[in-house]
């Protein structure tokens, strides 16, 4: 059996990211591939345990703390659930990943980046996505379309948005064969058609 | 103000060391010594969501999981309790830290033992304890003590235990000055007297 396609959908909070994972999965599965859709963190078991923390605990969370804690997701996440099914011909859709740490825990916070690269290394056995996008928006689109509801990470503020956005682009040109950056202040039918578009020439 | 103490309790299961944490605790506030009892997973706040997980989740954690997971509990429970009680002079008693994951996790379950040790130094950021008991008892002792009610990690088998057991004993060789194992198959008063004579040392 051929081994299947690990892609991840990356990019700061309000850049469209789900959504558009949401319309790839479709797309796929009409053209009759086998697709798994998930995220970090909180993929389906253990996983909504750890979003559950990560997303709403109340009380105070010690940035090393909360840098393991997206590992230990990250590290159950690959064995029990992404690696299988690649191994099975699927192909994974994961909203979030290791770029996620850099961008968020490295660039974001500043811890040391090496660091990240070692542990993310380390919670996924090696194993790299085959393509990662990631969806690119300014403040203001981000604002818009995040609104006043906003979870434990999104509210951080401004300078970290924008912190958070330049580590992806900086992430996206060391590695530019794997990750494509789209412009995603555009419709979603403009955007999509971009993914579209490196998905057939990934699938070919 | 003069600094505190850091004090770990470290043994496989059913060695007693809860039960000499406390007697030592009691003996400590007895002679007019601010103590914290504290443990590992499951300090206050966070800890005890992390220790929940751990010890009775009943679906499959891998082992990279785990370990990441000790981490997050221990990089929080180091920055949000140890590290300050003992910056404010108290004695800090703590049921397992760091050599419970480089026993259990590399010993018992044959992680990288220099990994664990490099993962260990980030969650404590540094911070090592002043002092180490290693209670140390044999299956039979550990079996008639624990019962039948045991969680997650204690039913791992005897073969486990031996390996923990050993790995208890090699890590107590490699640094004398810090970890002091006793003989814990005695009654706990015998016991005690040894924990006493090391903390009265300790205290000079």
């Amino acid at each position: 059996m051929q081994k299947g396609l690990f892609i991840t959908f990356e990019g700061a909070d309000g850049c469209g990211k789900t959504t558009q994972l949401n319309l790839l999965a479709q797309y796929l599965e009409q053209n009759g591939y086998d697709v798994i859709k998930t995220r970090e963190p909180g993929a389906k078991g253990l996983g909504e345990k750890f979003r559950e923390i990560l997303l709403n605990y109340d009380g105070d969370v010690s940035d090393r703390c909360e840098s393991f804690l997206f590992l230990a997701d990250r590290a159950q996440h690959v064995d029990m659930i992404i690696k299988p099914a690649v191994e099975k011909g699927k192909i994974v859709l994961c909203d979030r990943h290791t770029d996620s740490t850099l961008a968020y825990q490295g660039y974001g916070r500043g811890l040391d980046l090496k660091q990240i690269n070692m542990l993310n290394n380390i919670a996924t056995d090696g194993l790299k996505p085959d393509m990662t996008f990631v969806f690119d928006v300014d403040i203001e689109t981000s604002n818009k379309r995040v609104g006043k509801e906003k979870d434990r990470m999104e509210s951080a503020g401004d300078d970290f948005f924008t912190k958070v956005r330049n580590g992806y682009l900086q992430i996206a040109k060391m590695e530019p064969n794997r990750i494509k950056v789209i412009d995603s202040t555009r419709s979603i039918d403009e955007v999509f058609e971009d993914v579209k578009m490196y998905i057939k020439n990934a699938l070919k």
